[in-house]
């Protein structure tokens, strides 16, 4: 199998958030999308993402006429060019086809959640994992109460059984949900049991020894700041 | 007061979820931090962060020494520069003064909770309420019955209040924790309401029309897609 480069962070981060704003477009029965569509969507200038497009296309035969079926490099730009015929947009299946090849979303993982409080119940009951690519294999909480109490179908254990679990299922993805003391130790825990990515929702800045796990920090504070900052650029223009 | 020259949006966002990190740096007790030391815990290269910190300082006097107490331009790279005497990093403290400042983060914001399910609730229990700048000064939910069971010195309404609270308290930014059926309404709601900012944590595309609203979307879907295609690039990398 052809080695493909790997993308920039920047790039990859913002085409797996496109990958899931095709696929709620297409639910709502769209069949075309422009890059200023996504663009005013997303937040991000829209050359910011024919640029990203472009950098898809470089691992996928740049553009050969026919390659796969796709179309190609010179195909897409014309689809979005403003104005000329033709122009109206990429088709939002093939684009949403070939950022999930390129990325690898459409290969399951398996995913455990740690800490059943009301964020952790919250997230247990995503639709996402109804979905088929991610797969809740284990829910753990320090309450055997909470444990009995919960109504799901994915199998819920004591937080001491942890290591043991995501080391025999081979858990790639841990979701931490439990209390800010508690979540460093956890992300220890998790990675010396084979953990290859942890979502953090507790507000704490994990220390992740490891080059090799990837961590991604949910933020509400971080979010809460990044909308005041444009609020206060706004103030600032208009008096 | 001197008009500052907006941050390109990325800029803006790196160094907005910067001023949270620093802070839980300081309550960790921490002095000096190294750009090297931020890039691994942001997960951003650190020639990115100092890129962005000196944007940060165009907007205050150019590195005018002396200016207002703040080191100056020169200062700040050479604390940082690896190797060299005092390389050993930015103050803590002075670094993370000049963020808040030109970011406008000191500035008290209020907010408002809308859906008091399991994650609403996680919400309204979280710490940053009592740190003094985002004030949460509603929540609303469309049960009475949920309204009347929960306990919280925040003031909860019927949904039904919503633009009446909303106008006359004048809040600035909603966040949105209803099912994903009733996101795109509410948010709608808001905007009548004259609210200025959104974070959504409904999986839904919100739609909102005007350029003054600003809405950022916290996906958990997003963050599984990017963790999932960094692990994608290690496999393909190590075969």
């Amino acid at each position: 199998m052809k080695k493909e480069s790997n993308l920039p962070p920047p790039t990859l981060e913002r085409l797996a958030r496109l990958y899931v704003l095709l696929g709620k477009l297409q639910q709502q029965g769209l069949g075309v999308v422009s890059s200023k569509r996504l663009s005013e969507l997303l937040g991000v200038p829209d050359h910011t993402i024919r640029k990203d497009l472009s950098c898809l296309r470089e691992g996928l035969g740049r553009g050969k006429p026919g390659d796969g079926g796709k179309p190609a490099d010179t195909e897409w730009a014309k689809m979005d060019k403003p104005g000329a015929s033709g122009g109206r947009g990429y088709p939002l299946d093939a684009l949403r086809t070939l950022i999930g090849e390129r990325l690898g979303l459409t290969r399951p993982r398996t995913a455990c959640l740690v800490g059943l409080g009301n964020l952790g119940v919250a997230i247990l009951h995503r639709k996402i994992w109804q979905e088929g690519v991610y797969r809740l294999v284990a829910a753990f909480d320090s309450s055997e109460n909470r444990l009995e109490l919960l109504s799901t179908k994915v199998p819920l254990y004591h937080a001491r059984e942890l290591e043991g679990v995501v080391r025999k299922q081979r858990i790639e993805i841990g979701i931490l949900t439990v209390p800010p003391e508690a979540a460093q130790e956890t992300a220890d825990r998790l990675v010396r049991s084979g953990i290859r990515g942890i979502v953090n929702f507790a507000p704490v800045v994990l220390s992740v020894k490891s080059d090799q796990v990837v961590v991604r920090n949910v933020s509400l504070a971080g979010e809460l700041n990044i909308l005041s900052a444009y609020l206060y650029q706004q103030e600032e223009e208009h008096g």
